[in-house]
């Protein structure tokens, strides 16, 4: 019983654990972002103009590239801020990372489905379930934060609107399931709502 | 003979030399942990129908990746803690380490395996020795620790319990390797214990 | 809007945002350079006459790979010089650097376009895209940090500098662009310029 | 003329930015080491008893795996040690530096081939040229360091040491050049005797 007492409480902000738990999300993050440019192959061998007709149909998947580097970017981000939130951590915290972090690593796979294949509704349903749970598992490690008193005494505030960010990110993410059913096209577009809301913040 | 001397005890805990092991070992368990998602193919070109059944038969790559996710990132979690009960290291323990992570990073090929041939015993069997293997050096580094006098002074409770804990995980990979002989599901199953392990410390 | 004044200035120099943010961005370009070395290919099951052949054909490989890794270098030496002048930085700036990151970790498609296809125009214009455009947003950062006054008191000189310089790689990046259309070899051969810049700056 | 001067000797040991330069170099270490499991291919849809077959066949991919992961880990090590005896450096240094990380960054290269083509001369022709010039510029950093006086005043005894041991390990490499002309199985024993002089030093 006293170890996992030990192990719940100790590491504070700045010690050498709690920098080695951000070094390796940022290591994660770093590394899952860059393998995105994976997803967009080159073939060997190909004659002078079929290059070219080969270009132009990887659009698709250049465009998959940048969607989910600013994904995964913004992501980070997030992280990012949520961590300066922190005061304190337990063993939870680092697990509910740890799963979080799962998801982030998974999003190459749904990213290269939507390069190759982003009119098929299936795809579209993919990247929404990675992405939405990945929003609604940052929402949980903030909702775990607050409850457990890790946060800085003067942060509440913050990691609500946090909060209220990845929840909405989360429900729009699912809301586009039920219509890619309809149309992939449609499903995809609705996901632009979360660029108006970062306009409309901007404002 | 002087040389040996100044390498061996030299660094301690604070010093520019621990920090950069540990964000060396940090670095390779994130890109190893992240490498994963490669273990899951996307074949270009599949007709619509295709695509839906090639995705249902992914479900064991998924499977392998969440699988392997959750033993790598024990396996740094394990490391962190190790790390922080360290008041001091040798050249031997660096080396250990390096030889750990040499099974850490092999992690993702008996996973592509277990992913893509998971009903065979040889892809059970290869990847019950490597993760057993790499448990096994995670017990060796904590005995160095231990015998060479580099744990901190109030930290040998602990060392002692996550000793018996990787071992243990030795123990259980090992044993089911003659299980898998008998079927590779019922090794697969056998993994299982540790889990129920960690639900039980749990409790 | 709170929130936003908190976001926009919050940070400093020796936070552990501001390391988290360099660590980030160091760990992009170290995996966006290494990633450089998967554009080689090794066939499997050549014969042996076959391999060497290959091994030969591969040249153009290598080149790219070497070119590619001197120009994320360079990025990544101004980059690191840039980051040694700031005092403080904002919101926009870890978009901008976000931004830029992303038409860095995508060099490793038109490098190994390069070095399957270099005698074609297509890929020296997409090469050149994407290395000017870099160039052009580590421009922007600096001068919105000239603008935001994010510098420290002593570094205007040494930002003006750092800025012609990237200011003059998207140049020469971009003037290749109509070069290449008249041959594919004069478009590479232009960027040569950008080293006489180097040794001419250096004696 | 005074732009040189002041990015020739700034940044000293405990700077930002020396720690980003280690934290770079570190993270390129990580990768490289970590994306040498890839060179161990995994096949889809091999039938039972091929799968078998084939697995005996990658004892020469793992082979050449674990040989390449001693080998940049050993690289890393003596960076990690070197880079303890600096006081301070300047740009030559890293650049000397960033050409060496383009040499270590290549090793997933031969090691690959080394693995699929382990008996042809061409192949441990290559797998030598690169590990050989690596130590070389190894040997060119701590010559630079010493020459330029960046050493710590009490670091020349072990950085004379460091220095023959990374020029021993070009002589060889070198040297086994020649010899796999002869046969590629000698040229790959030859470098045995590196580890030969490992357990020598031990002693």
């Amino acid at each position: 019983v006293s170890v996992e007492t030990a192990g719940t409480r100790a590491p504070v902000r700045d010690s050498v654990e709690f920098a080695r738990i951000a070094a390796f999300t940022d290591g994660v993050f770093a590394i899952a972002i860059t393998l995105l440019v994976l997803s967009i192959n080159v073939p060997p061998d190909l004659p002078g103009s079929q290059l070219w007709d080969y270009l132009v149909d990887t659009w698709g998947q250049v465009f998959a590239y940048f969607l989910s580097f600013a994904v995964v970017g913004r992501f980070w981000m997030t992280h990012h801020h949520v961590f300066s939130l922190l005061d304190d951590f337990d063993q939870r915290l680092i697990v509910l990372n740890l799963v979080f972090l799962s998801l982030i690593v998974l999003i190459p796979f749904p990213t290269e489905l939507l390069g190759d294949y982003g009119t098929r509704t299936v795809t579209v349903v993919l990247y929404a379930v990675v992405v939405g749970t990945a929003s609604l598992l940052n929402w949980a490690m903030v909702a775990h934060a607050r409850r457990a008193g890790h946060l800085r005494p003067d942060a509440h505030g913050a990691a609500r609107r946090v909060s209220g960010g990845v929840l909405w990110s989360a429900i729009v993410f699912y809301v586009s399931i039920p219509i890619a059913f309809v149309g992939a096209g449609a499903g995809q577009l609705f996901w632009l709502i979360l660029l108006a809301d970062v306009v409309h913040r901007r404002r």
